[in-house]
């Protein structure tokens, strides 16, 4: 018969059964942080009517749609978690409770151009709190902690959670007089890191943007004030008194600031910064970014907002919301390729491989059947081969322990179990099998799926 | 604005938080149920080139197929987690150690018509065992023993798996001489409970089968064997040596019998079933079905079997399986519609639900970061709403706690613990109640997501 090539898309990824069990525990951790701080989970289709599902994309993402028919339907792939939000809020408004707070952890579709590191088909891992008219500002100030506990519970230490708030900026550019031009401003203040302080004040002072030498100056002197939070915080009192708004955003910025030791949050976690604006027009008030302390080349790991208005596009309900998103499939990427995802963790489909030496199999079977009575996973090998081929088996699993039941073991209603990374073998009762089992299952099960590596 | 009418494709399931919540517990409960077994996560795209998926499709799959082009590419939506298996298996071979055993919870997409019931986007829950050249008999015993102690981990106790064996049906067919038309006379047996016995014998003996009286009378004589595990397997032996591929299928259903009880599998929810044929020609070995007691109307709930060669369309490789599948979409549904949800589980987003009485809220929120370290689920309610309309929104929610942190609490280190099941209030240091809400956080984790109606 001729046969088909089998192949993955490029920009799909696919990853081998040691990856994908780091993937899952990366996934099962999030669900379970997120679950701490009260969010429910959620699940809507991949597929929406493109008309619902585009009513406000536009420019490079609608470019980048998975978009058909199918019948007499227009059809498209989801682009990210937050307009299947919108829609959902809008459209079980009246059988929600608000604020409504929800996870969730989904495949998302961009048809962007194929290159290295770069996703077709990738997981965001999304919280949004959304409020019905108001929501209080400690929704805001609540984020940096659920930032900090998932990374941290990922395995994560040296990271730092980057906080500004859009009312302090347009508040500062509304004292300039320069509202109309908020947008570009802090699109180029945004490349600061990339092409440099004298560059942005050249963009800013040219003919698109035209600011005075005197105004891009005093953007440059607001955008350089650093230091530790006390530090900013002070500094920005001195433009206190000028613009409603930014008196607003400072006092949000206090209290987002304030409550950060009750949440858990350590300081060295956690910085003021004033560069931090997010391109999107759509956040009004505090937005985060989060950078690994030794990668800042890879940009925001976790990044989101406060924003006023989360459904305009499908109700004339007001509902503003604060959200971050994790883009978890090139967090993967990113953490493999960095050397980031910790090798002592089990990987193996089993916890123990039982390796029967009788023909009759029931001693076997039942030992199989107590570990998994007692949460243990287990799997028996029974294919026909050497002895050496097993132990093959096993070492490339990657099995912590493997078991064997000969006529001598089942005699004593005893097992030989061997630890796979010491090589020591030790003959147990069936008790004291479990329970050696366990202690090793139990320590894996706390251990994190992100190690930095060492000297870092 | 002009506003989009916010709606969801018919043939989507797209839940609300409490249903979620459920849906949720449950594939956690698969995922946990199915490693006990020794079986890794994978996850492989939802899109895929069409002439790698399609490779084997035709006829009423292909038409249900979502199909479409994206630049240059003819792209598919995976119909079943069984085809990318295929794909995967023969890709990835040279890494992959055999047996190779994995588990994958996914979409799938079929254009069905769409009727109440019917999706076409919906979860599958399979397993497989994937052995390279040979795959020993054992796994086939194993499948019950996954069955079994998946949907008693559900919570479900009324079910009973019902399994034939492929070789013992065509042997006994080719011992009649029917080997050509064993398919025919197979897809005829299978609607026996639908359309009975009359009928049956009718289609067997009509124009296109053109069976014999003779043979009609002795395929329902064979099918009518019933009874007992023993007492079916005792009147096989009556056809034994008149054909080996009888025999060899003999010999394995007597294999899988002989292991349930060692396997943990309790007579009840266990029996051989010779009308059980599964309509594909694939399988090739045990074919398995799974039968809510209460409502065979359902059909089948869990279904599968051994065949011979995963992927042959890729592959020159022989690489025989066994393999189960469960459509959890459909299952969810079905279960909610007949009652069988368990209304005792928690699915409120939060265990607890804290409600600062005091402008500070630091006491509140350090509370909440203890109940978090704990392990407790916490939300704080800080809005700026009336007593009742927050005790509304815990109500509505369905947190069992509701915790209150005033003047008074603050000053003794304490906090109001409200029972919301009981109604019953308590002044509790917060040690005590952090374990007094664990205590309910534990027995919640113990409970099942599916309770039998009383009287079934």
């Amino acid at each position: 018969m001729a046969k088909q090539k089998p192949r993955t898309l490029s920009g799909f990824m696919e990853l081998l059964p040691a990856n994908q069990t780091q993937f899952e525990r990366m996934a099962e951790l999030l669900r379970k942080s997120y679950s701490l701080y009260g969010f429910t989970p959620l699940d809507t289709p991949i597929i929406e009517a493109s008309e619902v599902l585009l009513a406000k994309a536009g420019g490079e993402t609608e470019k980048q749609i998975y978009r058909f028919t199918k019948g007499d339907s227009d059809l498209s792939l989801r682009f990210d978690l937050t307009v299947p939000l919108a829609k959902y809020v809008a459209l079980h408004y009246a059988e929600l409770s608000f604020p409504f707070r929800r996870f969730q952890i989904g495949k998302v579709y961009r048809g962007e151009r194929a290159q290295r590191g770069r996703f077709r088909e990738f997981y965001q891992a999304d919280i949004d709190v959304i409020g019905d008219g108001k929501l209080d500002i400690v929704n805001e100030a609540e984020i940096p902690a659920i930032i900090y506990q998932t990374f941290t519970t990922l395995g994560l230490k040296r990271f730092q959670i980057r906080v500004n708030n859009r009312k302090v900026l347009n508040g500062f550019y509304a004292m300039l007089g320069l509202t109309g031009k908020a947008g570009d401003v802090m699109r180029t203040v945004d490349k600061l890191p990339k092409i440099g302080e004298d560059k942005v004040r050249e963009i800013l002072m040219d003919e698109e943007i035209a600011l005075t030498g005197e105004q891009a100056d005093e953007i440059l002197k607001f955008i350089s004030i650093t230091g530790s939070n006390n530090n900013v915080l002070h500094a920005l009192e001195e433009y206190k008194g000028r613009h409603e708004l930014f008196d607003q955003g400072l006092e949000e910025l206090n209290t987002v600031v304030k409550y950060l030791g009750s949440f858990g949050v350590p300081e060295k976690n956690f910085a003021v910064d004033l560069t931090i604006a997010r391109g999107l027009d759509y956040y009004t008030g505090t937005v985060y970014e989060t950078f690994m302390t030794d990668h800042p080349e890879i940009g925001s790991i976790c990044s989101g907002g406060r924003y006023d208005n989360l459904a305009e596009y499908y109700t004339d309900k007001q509902l503003p919301g604060v959200g971050i998103s994790i883009g978890l499939t090139r967090l993967f990427y990113v953490l493999e390729e960095q050397g980031y995802l910790n090798d002592g963790l089990i990987t193996a489909p089993a916890d123990v491989l039982i390796l029967p030496m009788t023909d009759d199999l029931s001693p076997a079977i039942a030992f199989a059947t107590q570990l998994r009575a007692a949460g243990v996973r287990a799997q028996l090998y029974t294919e026909q081969k050497k002895f050496k081929q097993k132990m093959t088996y096993a070492d490339r699993l990657g099995v912590p322990y493997a078991a064997f039941l000969g006529e001598d073991e089942i005699a004593q209603s005893k097992v030989s179990l061997k630890d796979m990374r010491s090589g020591e073998q030790s003959l147990l009762t069936i008790d004291e099998a479990v329970n050696a089992v366990l202690g090793t299952v139990k320590a894996n099960g706390d251990a994190a799926p992100i190690q930095e590596p060492a000297g870092s």
